[in-house]
């Protein structure tokens, strides 16, 4: 059994699922007391380095800051890739809402940057099924917002002839391969192991229940018969954050006995809310995050009201003491989203001593996030209803792994 | 709530599930306490009557003799249907065996009854999925064990206008509206719901326990877009044996909660093995049931060899007592499957007197159930695959309720 699927502990300083994440006493996430509750392994400076060295790309500001931070048999996959066995990439997202935010895009620019340096293909599954059980939503509307979703995600610059998105609605339910593999993931599933893993109750409905091996089956090739007919020795890896790692964790107790590798992951931790970095962002508080609809004056708005300051109260005891990095929002967005290495480390250096004050790091940070947010939306705009319908159609991929 | 939910008893005197069917203390199932626990109603002769005077035809011989014996809201089928509105037929099968028995039989002799004489459209779900699940058999095993059983039922002689027959694995993963409505019939039902109606416990892997919906959802028109577009009002009648109403108890519960009507059931008594009427025949016992398979000759052994008699141990106590017909099960068999009421008559009056003996009442039911078989073993050999694959088809049904 693979480490982590220990029941519930029960002193939880630190709740970490696919629906719940919360730190301890409205502290920061522990991320590294979470690596060893999961089981899972830190992402080291070597792996980082092999990665370029493999891939003759400098590895992605998420790889070499340390956003994606943790992996299970990643070192597996590079293995394998270096004997020339290519692999295939899973991710996915479950569309609950029309506009994403900031941290909604890192996984999708993260797949984005591995599938153009290791040129392989990549499976997105949009789980409208997943929200329309576990929120109040219609089928309908959550096939809607799956949609919307996949123009955002489309707008990251995903390769068509790499890349299959589909939606649960539409292609479990259009599949028989795909449902033979839930079918048999379910049976090496007890109700006792979900429940250790996911925190069930009896009172949850027997749909959430059922549920996890429809997030498991896409790590499995024979899922896709229209891209992997006859690979089913083909290696998943799935880049994510973190909260999904339970899915994946029985996913990989299972897949032995169904005959397929386990699937590798690479985990990210979680983009913090503008708030402060106590856990992921409130779908509730529009506040709490930047939208990739935001209009610059939003962002500039938000980021000088709400993004929480490790800057002193009055300038004097700036100067004097320096702003607290640990804590600093603005420092934090920048370290994802501002590429330039040495310009970030200039402001952490002058902030941190007190020479910048944070109207100057906000204003910093209110321009780079336009740039990111101006550069979705226009992407976004041109994703036209044909494109949705190609990206999603069942169709062989000839050409995906050149 | 529908009444029969409630948690299994304490004092389990028999149990009847879908999976498992024992009397007390080996003695026989009591139906009328079976009635009163599951909270359905009993199948009275003035419905039998009303059956008759609306089709103008004779009603079946196990409608007339209390085969089919209970029912939910059969009533309200032809109350409907007497006004012009008709409805269509679900039934099924879990392809477990490769050989059916004439118990299996039962449900599908009827169903055939039944659309012949309402003229209305019928739906057979195979469920491979679930016997893949419950057994350890694979996915393929089950498809094939689907498709060999198929023909077992196309030999009962459905109008193939008017019949569309389905496994699971197919159609499940092949209609999207179908994985919808299991999706909203599982968001509709708690675990504890399940755990009270079926007994699961939580060593049960979360296949089984995430099953119930798939055999739900076949009682919702909109699961077939292809037969039903349009008329989500049509009702659905369930011809099947009573251990399969957990399942339709459940669906009544859902159904108003989706707009739907709560499906008609009409449920049969189960087929007594060969050794005596304790509960349902054993799969793992060749001998205590009759097989279409079997041969004149073995049918004769196996009727003089294991068919419990009621008569007496000697001919001339028989002659004095006559047999006690309550236990006796060549009677039994003769009552569903002997089709003229004054001859079974006349068995019965002069067997319990004792002028008949057991050997000549086992003689005739040879005679009889060798008839019943040659006729569908003959009927079976004239299915070919085309026919398979034509009822299997995902077609439209023009004149279904022609």
């Amino acid at each position: 059994m693979e480490k982590g699927e220990d029941k519930h502990e029960e002193e939880q300083d630190q709740v970490v699922n696919p629906w719940e994440v919360t730190a301890k006493d409205g502290g920061k996430i522990d991320y590294d007391k979470l690596i060893d509750k999961f089981g899972c392994q830190r992402l080291e400076e070597p792996l980082v380095d092999r990665v370029q060295r493999l891939t003759g790309r400098p590895p992605h500001v998420f790889l070499r800051r340390g956003v994606f931070f943790a992996h299970r048999d990643f070192d597996e996959i590079l293995n394998a890739y270096e004997k020339g066995k290519k692999f295939y990439l899973y991710t996915g997202r479950g569309p609950s809402s029309e506009a994403l935010h900031l941290g909604h895009l890192v996984p999708f620019m993260f797949t984005k940057y591995l599938q153009d340096a290791f040129k392989v293909p990549l499976v997105i599954q949009l789980t409208d099924d997943e929200k329309c059980m576990w929120k109040n939503l219609s089928v309908e509307e959550c096939q809607r917002l799956a949609r919307e979703n996949a123009k955002d995600i489309i707008a990251c610059g995903f390769d068509i002839t790499k890349t299959f998105i589909f939606s649960d609605f539409d292609y479990v339910g259009g599949n028989r391969s795909f449902y033979k593999n839930m079918v048999r993931i379910a049976k090496c599933v007890t109700y006792n192991k979900v429940v250790g893993i996911f925190g069930f109750s009896g009172e949850d409905h027997i749909g959430k229940v059922g549920f996890p091996p429809i997030q498991a089956a896409p790590s499995f090739p024979s899922s896709f018969p229209h891209l992997f007919s006859g690979k089913d020795d083909l290696r998943c890896l799935i880049p994510c954050a973190i909260d999904q790692d339970p899915y994946f964790r029985m996913t990989r107790d299972v897949a032995p006995r169904l005959g397929y590798h386990k699937p590798s992951l690479i985990e990210s931790s979680f983009f913090p809310a503008l708030q402060g970095e106590t856990g992921k962002m409130s779908a509730s508080d529009p506040n709490s995050a930047i939208y990739v609809t935001d209009s610059a004056k939003v962002i500039k708005n938000k980021i000088n009201k709400y993004a929480f300051s490790g800057g002193q109260d009055s300038v004097e005891k700036h100067r004097e003491l320096g702003a607290n990095l640990e804590v600093d929002i603005p420092v934090k967005y920048l370290s994802f989203f501002l590429e330039d290495d040495a310009e970030l480390e200039h402001i952490k250096t002058e902030y941190g001593a007190g020479r910048m004050l944070t109207g100057e790091v906000k204003k910093r940070l209110a321009d780079v996030l336009t740039e990111v947010v101006d550069r979705h939306r226009a992407a976004r705009a041109a994703v036209t209803e044909e494109m949705v319908d190609a990206f999603m159609a069942v169709r062989p991929l000839p050409n995906m792994f050149d």
